[in-house]
């Protein structure tokens, strides 16, 4: 892949088409920087206007099996600094065409200052949990969907007492009627609330507000009255700029983001590289914490992809925090220690069914808070 | 592709799966339906939740080349009637899943009434703009970014003296300098309101609402406050929900919306097909007037692929309206009788670089216009 420079006040976005020859790769990457610009036939406007807005095919790189990469970039007068138009110039009328694919995205500076980030990142989060010495973080989530909202609670509550940092709603989990929003939020709380109390502990429960963008306001107020420190938010079903409203809005909370709906996957021909979506377009528009599918789970996902990720979530982008990589989709707790030891601590485990499968439910949560205890990185005071 | 009949109280949901086998295939069916539902192993929760809640294999069938159509549904329990739940349910997770594609979609009565819909439909839409004799429909796009909103007003006012019945901004046009949001919508609106002063015509101007969702409310009533009839948004881009929380909102605005963004296309193997984005979601959504990228312009669609989606927004689909297909870029001014043919009167044709190209835009409009009242069904008085 190219590894494009940021350019002074420029969007540079790398597509991946699949093309024949190198002349054709060019005329594809030309039709590109018309279409997510001045998408008028040249003549329409002035040369002048041609010059300063058409997007600008900076290179063609050609790849070893599967065509080529066309870097092109875009004016900052045509992004704006605004959220959805970046992503609109980036990859706008262009993802119906088949064969092209957004593999890399470097924002330039302006849009990076405009954009929130995650309001706390990795280390805000280790203190909002209380998660010494560096060591990796642990989340379990609460499902599934038909469990009555005191039923969730207990879990939770088991979940807490184990020590783990983080618990999560199960994305399915909205406003049904076992476990409606409102109840289900004050009762989970409550639960994680109570068992933090017993504990010393200081577990964050995130809620899932996805749901009608007219009720966010009034869920999200409900969350901060029932003392949870963050929210889950779906933001390829919602919508990318919701995420981006919650981290730049008043309410002081942490955004776990989950990438149901996002319509991405390793090795295809179209969409949104996993890395770019997740690495820099979630994390820019305020995740705290990624949840994507890990592999050796449910999905087919190599682990290089995973890795592509988590280097994004904790590579340096402007003044923006780092986010914490929350690999999930089937982890089992048992393998905990060898996913921190491939991934690193600064990396949140996200551990759901396998959790939820054991007799012992405490006892296999507790293990896997030691597994985390255990892979402080060495020379560092737990 | 299997027509799925609507089944009482279910969400039928049809995936195309590239699969060497049938057993292949059911494996992944079966996976499917757990993982939009419980989404935890087999034996977490009882055999009686299992049974009311996992999604459904009614059945499977082989297709030619490419695999197998995989129909399965699921109960009104996990879906609920709201939108995001909805289309999570559809398509959520396994969209991270390569060689998974929705392929069809039948919502339950209970989802068709709790969604609003177009508010005012294709037939609304020619009462709005007093288009007589059931002919189709013309609309013209404002554009390039990059031109001041003087500039665009006066390109809005001869479209309008010509005749036609829709304006839309570019959606590339959002708040830029040259011409800001606010600024843009009331010159032009006024340019507008002033062309059918002059004619009599009843031109609707929609402009693009598309922006940070913080600013949608103050944005729809600027566009209230300056007399337009309707708004240009883009859904994939703003999310789906945004769509429908202006459908079901208090300002009576018409809803044009706009592709971009939306990762679609004909015979890829993962994604939403077209026909069932644009045509049930968008639709049911709340969308009058539905854009698409037409076969012969810009982008390689098969004329085909352009059908389904008009067939699809113009079906049944319990009490709510159906939408005007607007097929667009690039479709050459002269080829408008010969779309009008193919595609019937109940389109909206969508014009825009075709017509700026022109030495004598004022003069190319008006015989587009010609050709739409041409095109008024024989026997209907036009």
């Amino acid at each position: 892949m190219i590894e494009p420079q940021q350019q002074p006040g420029r969007l540079v976005a790398t597509y991946r088409l699949r093309c024949p020859t190198y002349d054709a790769a060019k005329e594809v990457a030309r039709d590109i920087a018309r279409e997510q610009t001045l998408e008028v036939p040249p003549g329409v406007v002035s040369a002048e206007l041609e010059g300063r807005l058409l997007g600008r095919v900076d290179g063609i790189t050609p790849r070893a099996a599967d065509g080529f990469d066309a870097q092109v970039s875009y004016g900052l007068e045509v992004t704006g600094t605004e959220l959805l138009q970046v992503v609109n110039v980036a990859y706008g009328n262009v993802s119906l065409m088949n064969d092209v694919r957004l593999v890399d995205l470097s924002l330039p500076d302006e849009v990076l200052e405009a954009l929130p980030g995650p309001r706390y990142g990795l280390e805000g989060l280790r203190d909002m949990v209380g998660a010494r010495g560096g060591r990796p973080l642990i989340s379990a989530a609460i499902k599934p969907i038909g469990r009555t909202y005191e039923e969730l609670a207990g879990v939770a509550a088991t979940f807490a007492r184990a020590g783990v940092d983080a618990i999560k709603d199960d994305h399915g989990l909205v406003d049904q009627s076992p476990a409606p929003f409102l109840e289900r939020v004050t009762v989970v709380a409550n639960a994680v609330a109570e068992a933090n109390a017993e504990t010393g502990g200081r577990t964050a429960y995130f809620p899932n507000v996805t749901g009608p963008v007219d009720q966010l306001g009034s869920r999200l107020d409900h969350v901060i009255a029932t003392g949870c420190p963050g929210v889950m938010v779906c933001p390829s079903l919602m919508g990318l700029d919701v995420m981006r409203s919650i981290a730049s809005g008043p309410r002081p909370l942490a955004i776990m983001a989950h990438p149901t709906h996002s319509q991405t996957g390793p090795c295809r021909t179209e969409g949104i590289a996993p890395e770019v979506l997740y690495g820099t377009l979630y994390r820019a528009a305020g995740a705290d914490i990624v949840i994507y599918v890990n592999a050796g789970g449910r999905f087919a996902w190599p682990v290089e992809q995973c890795e592509a990720i988590n280097a994004r979530l904790r590579a340096p982008l402007g003044r923006i925090r780092t986010a914490a990589p929350a690999p999930a989709g089937g982890v089992k707790d048992a393998d905990a220690g060898s996913w921190f030891e491939r991934y690193g601590p600064d990396t949140m485990l996200l551990i759901g069914g396998s959790l939820l499968a054991q007799q012992d439910i405490l006892g296999a949560t507790r293990r896997l808070v030691e597994a985390a205890v255990a892979a402080t990185p060495v020379g560092v005071q737990p």
